[in-house]
């Protein structure tokens, strides 16, 4: 096929019209065709704002609407697997945000039938397509050298409500289903730890490369929660992961590296300023500091997806990605239940 | 009256889809119930993205609309006279966009008008809703002692289209309107010593009051423009503004205040970041770095602006500091010219 | 006693030149009366640039002098127990160079003498005399509430050497005591967690108080070493301590602590800049960033040492705290000996 | 001639203590064989300190000694003509502190005595040594392209005496000179301009080339002075420089320079810091933070004034650049005389 790819949003919430539907509208390759949301009013209101042809409240009409050629599933975390699978079982290809379901059991299920179908499914760990952390990839692989140590951290600060307030648009939301949701966020701890431990981790992968073994500590103050993970690598270096929520004041996201010939630190903004990550990468007695302007990676998401399905490359992250930091996330729980060191 | 202030905007191009039409949907105490605009398509664009109930092309309509209490003039420069005028003369109150006006004379016969009707007219230099900026200001009133004196900047550096195009939403435009438009902005010097001078001069009288007198220098080199001020103010504090479009890199704009006991930094992020100013303020030992969250200008000035409308207090800035932020505009461009100070 | 506390310099070599004379010259409340070096050279070089009456050779003369009454013992590591013994046991005043000993079992015979004696033994861990570090702790005793987690960062740049030489005096030295002492650093692994944990850890001691148990991680690059631990403090908050010798560009040295009321961060410049580290301390909505003018923190640790000897408050910190931060450097060796947590 | 070029030092007052004997105890090719000074005290107390071979109350003994190449001249500004123009007289070289002398005259005397004797002088506007400055100024040439605007200035903070409290060394002094020097000080206005503008105009013309014309404004409040100037220059590049003692807060010193395809920023710290300038330079993109390291102008400024003499190159900055730094200092203070801009 030709032409922008024709997508569809499935979960019209939240995060689908803070982070999504903007970028959709924006998106080069991409045309949304269609929307689905349980809440028809929801549905309907997004499709008008943004103009979309179709608005439905059964994501089964999505999968049997034939000018639909790809999914955007944006429904919460214990829907990513079915819905997933009954997109590629009809022939869709598959963005689904992070994490990508909610077991690793669910998420292996995935990549088999990703292997069987040929489709494209591509996990929603957008900091990949940061501008800032693909320039600090770059720069991991071309002049770090040997990695030896790094650490990593994604700490919520209680100003981030505010910032929220400010960033975000108008949302438009069902009371009932907003109720329903908080429900199932009730197990604070397994859900901050896979929500926010599935961009930390990705990043560290993405960077690095995989990790062989992790030792965790974890701490819970009321709704507050922390981890310090110790991590290594294939290779050897030494890392650590910081999660933290809440601690006072403004977010913080990062991760700093340190190799043989050069190191780089990365400050990942709240993703809706809509910047690039702020990278100092040293080498050789200077310190580089790219200034860059395209900062929406939601919308970078959306054209590396379209890429993908035109284009053949694989999808970045993959399936295999999104097992990864499921691994990852399931064994700092582990760790942390154990006290003892986690092999993966 | 009581209830939320009912506000049409009128001229529904780029600045107000891009600040206007989004501040408005989340304002307190403001309901958007008209737009109106030359171009029936965009009209109807905005009218149907934010749920507007009525779409005028006439801006008469508008102004004969009784459910209307105030208006927003985003029209083009030239028009803000005659639309705040016919605004005025209807009954409505009015938020007219920085410049005031095209000319001093246009801006005096709208503060005559404002003093007969009594009607609220707030001036859309949103920098003053800043709440970076407001920090600032009562740091120099508070702490900073006596001014002796300061710099100013406002510097658009290449990049910004780059990052324009990350923040815009997709904007509704019409073709034709466009090109007529870029012809009025012909006149590169003029346009832009006003529409930049209108913050930074206001800017500068919002922190530290009025400005006695200004030298200029100017410097253009194809579409690029410099220009560099020294002022003075009644206390006798020296000061200088540097107005530069476009410098290479990230656009800057600020000012930095130092007086007997204390000084203050303000770096005023790019509006679309919806970040208030960072403010570095230091007396007595410690530098103070407000963290502040509630940082879209323009829909503080939309809150503001239904305050004085409701509440009774003024307008800020009000119709004469549009008229002396004009005034300063006209005397730097008459600086310019004859090479001497000129006196305000 | 009255008047300036009589003092002693024991060991004259390259720290006692860069760092502890050019203070004692300074610091007010002392009197630099004597040195002593084993090479006769270097005595005399120093005692005649400083102005200083006695040069001995042979410290046994120190501990004869009447008019002595302090020593600050600056010679190697291994020498530091038996230096401070000796000094004690001839009523001497010790501030002894960290680490305290060599070993735990010297640290704790150092212990006993001072309680047996009731003479002031501070330990040289002169980052508690930063201004900035000291900020910072009354900050997390007074505005961070209950400490949560913290990391720390000790890491050697390779640009330090030329830091060294730009910011370092002409040195007197003995050719043949240097390659003596080279021989005694061979163990680098040993040499640089001693030397260097003795810093971290005692920062992190003195802002957060003891450690209950350590887990660690290391690796070896040649002359390269990098440490990972994982702490955890009586209170249950979870900490990492890193710990690199060298990476690639500036040193860096810091600790940040995350409370339940407000977070602080401390940047430790090289002392050799003379800077008090930068302190960004938040709570309740504003980073308070303390502008520190008296720099020199082996100026105010001589300060200290002088006013606990005439005033009689404890020392700061004391042999305890100088036991302790052996413990915690001989916990983290067992710690990546076994792969397991190491009580304290 | 060959080996260290011989050099005394005649002035050891403050800056000479503080700035040039540390330096040149350490710079290659210089050899310190004699120092001058009033007080028979002071110039034995640095001679013993530095180890100086001879030490001399009465100038002339310099001239007059055979073994002396060069001097460095640190005494009062009223005495630098004199001294200068003595030493040329007697063939020694020259390195004479800025400013190069006390009026336009007595300058320009000097540089006609230089193009006679054909000797070198060197006028000590050490910043254009210093690593940073000279990084800029190549990246100016190099990627800033046609310069448009700048803006400098010269900040002294009231947290300066702290800092310099604790940075300088034990200054000997004698008590009756100071009182004397404090006097020719009174006139506070000229003697500031005289003294922080020879570094800051210097620096601009370093960088920029020179200046056509000036505009100056003056405020005076008690001891604190303030000038703001609006400078332009042959290619009509338009500038500020602002001058300021005393300022709230630490000091402050740099300048920003924007060109047509690049800019860098410059932050020049209190020079007893010893670390090179932070600039931050930025072109297609990027901008780069060099990390110096050789951050000791006075020692690089010693090291460069002997290569001058050894290698024969021009010195930097010679006789002509210390006179139209002076120029550019009586030129500041006849625009704020008369209120008119002066050309140079």
């Amino acid at each position: 096929m030709t032409g922008n790819v024709r997508v569809a949003l499935i979960g019209c919430g939240r995060i689908a019209q803070v982070a999504h539907l903007p970028a959709l509208e924006k998106a080069e390759g991409v045309d949304l065709v269609a929307v689905s949301d349980p809440s028809a009013d929801v549905a309907r209101a997004v499709a008008r704002r943004y103009g979309v042809p179709s608005a439905y409240t059964d994501q089964g009409e999505v999968f049997a609407d034939p000018s639909v050629e790809a999914v955007i599933v944006a429904a919460p975390d214990r829907f990513h697997h079915a819905i997933a699978a009954a997109a590629l079982a009809a022939g869709k290809h598959v963005l689904v945000e992070k994490p990508l379901a909610s077991t690793l059991e669910e998420a292996e299920a995935l990549a088999d039938l990703v292997d069987r179908t040929g489709l494209v499914l591509q996990v929603g760990a957008m900091k990949r397509h940061d501008e800032g952390v693909q320039y600090a990839r770059r720069f991991v692989v071309e002049r770090v050298g040997e990695v030896r140590s790094f650490n990593a951290w994604y700490r919520i600060g209680d100003l981030r409500p505010g910032i929220e307030a400010t960033l975000f648009p108008h949302v438009a939301a069902d009371p009932a289903a907003r109720q329903v949701e908080a429900g199932f966020k009730a197990d604070r701890r397994r859900y901050l730890l896979a929500t926010h431990g599935a961009h930390v981790f990705d990043t560290v992968r993405f960077l690095l490369g995989d990790v062989t073994s992790v030792i965790a500590r974890h701490r819970e103050d009321g709704k507050d929660q922390t981890w310090q993970v110790l991590l290594t690598t294939p290779s050897g270096a030494v890392g650590t992961v910081g999660i933290a929520v809440d601690v006072p004041g403004v977010p913080s996201e990062g991760i700093e590296v340190f190799g043989s010939t050069g190191t780089v630190r990365v400050d990942t903004h709240f993703p809706f300023y809509r910047r690039a990550s702020t990278v100092h990468a040293y080498a050789d007695g200077v310190t580089s500091v790219p200034e860059l302007t395209d900062g929406d990676a939601y919308e970078r998401q959306a054209e590396a997806f379209a890429r993908s399905i035109r284009e053949g490359g694989p999808p970045v992250p993959d399936v295999h990605d999104g097992v990864r930091a499921i691994r990852l996330i399931e064994a700092t729980a582990a760790a942390v239940e154990s006290g003892a060191e986690v092999e993966l």
